[in-house]
């Protein structure tokens, strides 16, 4: 106990050795706007070199606030996440604040001083590019942060949530191999994220595990959106030798190839079968109600909740990534071949 | 200005009066729940009886935060309108508190208490029914309130943002008239909403301006949801006289008839047209994209949320209950009729 009292630093003594005021340690420590760069650095260099313990503070001045950032709120993930961490939140008495950076730089320095005017207990980011200067700032206020990445693995040692892409992607690849399909097309999302990858990967590997060659026409980039489904889909079936499935890594690129079918006077199912990746709430109501790979966006939302809450109180916890189960869910939109 | 100085009772006043001390009428003020209820209601008393006001200090102690709440976040609506009010929010400096009540009293109950505890300085109800109780809740914080309104016109005297739902039901009816349709369904939504009645109204005057007797069996009741529209559809569908169109009082309700339509071995626009109400973002994604009666969900949201921010600040607002204006949105799923 002793050893403990003695480690903790003041910021009466802080002050002093920076040679600036206490309500001056109080504005950085609030990450408060109005302090000269060069005493911010000093006193945040004096607070880190003393280990000044700033959470056992936190804990009696709880917000009772959880910060809730996407990139844009038409993000089809968006209402899923914003439910599961509402829940939570709610029952440990916090509010949810829920904000659109829009992925302006304005608007992220207009949110980081509205976060600063009325502090919060935790941030959740739905992204899978936490900008490091954001990260950075974050870090100054001392406000825990965890990542809900429904599309890859964050580059930086953020604490995130994350779903299991690669057996999705396998998952789905099975099931229309199961239903006699040899002729599959893959629409993939960005390149660049991890989760396409991993979605592809897996279905790549369903194809090898059958036997099935790989044809590298069937594979059409996407972006996850609507239009680049719609795109893709049409590119698959004015092929020579179109598919009999296409599996798409996403919903709304589902949807997209949903489209390209009726347009050419087919029929999805009765003559080509189509499976998406998401399960978003549309995926039921879609005609027919699609087949598709279930990420649990609500559950991804509560656990990166639970886990904020537990951070803003000084927790730790046993691992920075975690990765839930993707669940094939089967409708009406995969049928066997048509003879 | 004297006059007015002397109106202003101090809290010191009203502690002396109630017999009470100054930290008791503060925590009454503040809506704390740790005052017994005797005492709560002989300083409310007080307060009211001299006209002590408050609003004159929230404006200086501005939580910088607007509450917006929800029954159900799995409302179709919800995206749409937290967009609008975090966009207006956001540059307003404030966060947008995202809850959902769940119509439960013990949710409720819990979610005045989180507000108690953080302060808001607004609220923004999306629904057709503010629970009395809640409403006389909030007065007591002497917290703004303003309703967002999809759905209907609300009882109480709460300042209400909707959307002209009879223009509404009247463009689409004369748009499926103007395509040759005369046999023209309706799926109605709850029959105990306004709205529901207006663009049932709006339907029946656009007939009969074109004088097409109205047949009651081309009218099912619906709630809104998919599967009551598709129960509707299927209903008229199967009539020994099915009509050539169907017009359905929600977009959800529109997807149920799209797969009642699919399920008959019919197609969208070539053997039946179909029409919503809303023109949720899905309208665009589903196949064919739905032609609909476009509520401008987000447009709602931002007048909602400047409204309750100008009364935060104890302006005067001019409409208690203001309705934008709805447009028909033409895709592709109204057609001539088919020969």
């Amino acid at each position: 106990m002793k050893a403990d009292d003695e480690r903790r630093v003041t910021i009466t003594a802080i002050a002093r050795e920076a040679g600036v005021s206490v309500p001056t340690v109080s504005r950085v420590l609030n990450g408060r706007s109005d302090v000269a760069p060069g005493t911010r650095e000093r006193v945040e260099e004096l607070l880190r070199h003393h280990g000044y313990r700033r959470r056992g503070n936190r804990t009696v001045t709880r917000a009772n606030l959880v910060d809730l950032v996407f990139n844009d709120l038409d993000s089809p993930w968006a209402v899923e996440i914003i439910r599961g961490v509402e829940d939570v939140a709610h029952r440990a008495g916090a509010g949810t604040v829920v904000s659109a950076i829009h992925r302006e730089s304005t608007s992220t320095r207009q949110w980081l001083q509205n976060l600063r005017a009325r502090a919060t207990d935790g941030v959740i980011f739905v992204t899978s590019q936490l900008s490091q200067p954001v990260h950075a700032q974050l870090r100054r206020l001392n406000v825990p942060v965890v990542v809900v990445d429904p599309a890859g693995v964050p580059a930086t040692d953020v604490p995130s949530v994350g779903a299991t892409n690669w057996t999705g992607g396998l998952a789905a690849t099975e099931h229309l191999l199961g239903l006699g399909h040899r002729r599959i097309g893959f629409v993939a999302g960005p390149a660049n994220l991890l989760c396409s990858r991993a979605r592809l990967d897996g279905y790549r590997a369903g194809l090898e595990a059958a036997g099935v060659p790989l044809d590298d026409r069937l594979v059409q980039p996407g972006d996850f959106y609507h239009a680049s489904g719609f795109a893709a889909g049409s590119a698959l079936l004015d092929l020579d030798d179109p598919p009999t499935a296409i599996f798409a890594a996403s919903d709304q690129m589902a949807f997209g190839v949903y489209e390209a079918v009726r347009q050419r006077g087919s029929r999805v199912a009765d003559d080509i079968s189509v499976v998406g990746f998401d399960d978003l709430p549309e995926a039921r109501w879609a005609s027919p109600p699609l087949t598709t790979v279930r990420q649990p966006l609500a559950e991804m939302g509560r656990l990166a909740a639970r886990t904020v809450l537990r951070l803003a109180q000084g927790e730790q916890i046993e691992s920075p990534r975690v990765e839930l189960a993707t669940e094939l869910v089967v409708r009406d939109s995969s049928a066997p071949v048509p003879r």
